[in-house]
């Protein structure tokens, strides 16, 4: 996507009436290869579900696989047995793209890429399903790091769960480029534009017990930055 | 917070028993220091409310004052009216600090600090409360915006909502320092340690019309941000 261009609608699968974004249609984004990249860039999702009425939104890592979102943790989790059970679940991935600085405080804003998926988890109970959905959540943070590390042992398997929901239900928001000031306010005499964000790889600080002649994960294997911004 | 350092649970309020973290409460922290220092570097908050049991998690900005969080948008926003009604919600705030990477898959993690608040809001009905509150918006973002920009006016503060929430249910989970691998595992032959990770500024990029001589906003400007780490 190119920086600071103004995003609107773009062809796509037609939303469910419930997954239809509310405010501001004009900055939402149906488009399947565009709401994949969103999620492929992120590394936190926030899940919601409900018990007793009672929202509940918990950061956790995820990963996509084609048409579908992985989630995993401990089987002992109780947001996992939550979904697991069939209650509906709102899965969102939000990358922050920079602020939005204009000339009136009303018109201040940010510039972000959000992804809500809404629908039911479903428990992935096929062992190589499982296996193999772990190995995507390695090498989404660290390309090939599943080739270089133990895999789980039978305990550990046992010991997580993972969950996958479909991408049936997903809708992106998409806010890009400068700020949208009132005509008149262009006179008042302040800076105004975009102050970039990225997240960025500080520096690789190994454990005690790295083994001699061991060398740091290079950056380029770390495909959710964006690279040359850091 | 000095980096690498691994906090268990410190002495603060004892939580309530449905905000009490559940799953590795040995990363739980109940302390108010804490948890304001958390939200204050955070910018985004994401928002769980419940409409027709659907549980729906949408990211936007926020500012703790004191011992509570404001969040705001326009007054037609589906959200903000749901919770305005006393619907139940729950805001949550992640910030991303590192990479963690083990010698197993298994041991893999996230250096993160969250914190997620439980209640109800209320609704800012009080035109100076709601101005402070939207003073405090924009210098969470900018320090000192406010006072070089155009107020809101009338009609912008009626097309705007402010909600707060007490943090009287609020509860952070931090995660810091090197990988725990398996005893057996540390003579696997692969780096492991931690890859830091922060939100950098990047260019800041002026739009068209920014009237000659007017000089961007200081990078010191951004209380947000880690300064040093970008």
């Amino acid at each position: 996507m190119p920086p600071d261009t103004r995003l609107d609608a773009l062809p796509g699968i037609p939303p469910s009436d419930r997954a239809t974004v509310r405010r501001l249609p004009k900055r939402a984004v149906y488009d399947q290869a565009q709401i994949a990249a969103i999620l492929d860039e992120g590394l936190i999702c926030h899940v919601g579900f409900v018990v007793d009425g009672q929202p509940y939104v918990i950061p956790t890592a995820y990963v996509r696989a084609d048409n579908q979102i992985y989630i995993h943790g401990s089987a002992a989790s109780r947001m996992l047995r939550s979904l697991a059970g069939g209650a509906e679940t709102c899965v969102t991935v939000t990358l922050l793209d920079g602020l939005v600085l204009a000339r009136s405080a009303f018109h201040h804003s940010m510039n972000f890429r959000s992804v809500v998926v809404l629908g039911k988890a479903r428990r992935v109970s096929d062992p190589a399903e499982k296996l193999e959905a772990l190995r995507l959540f390695t090498n989404h943070v660290v390309r090939d790091r599943w080739e270089e590390v133990r895999e789980p042992n039978e305990q550990e398997l046992k010991a997580t769960s993972v969950l996958a929901l479909p991408l049936t239900e997903a809708t992106a928001k998409v806010r890009q480029g400068p700020p949208i000031d009132d005509e008149e306010d262009y006179a008042v005499p302040v800076w105004a534009g975009v102050v970039r964000m990225n997240m960025a790889i500080g520096p690789l600080v190994a454990d005690d017990r790295v083994l001699p002649g061991m060398q740091p994960v290079g950056r380029d294997r770390f495909p959710c930055f964006r690279l040359g911004n850091d």
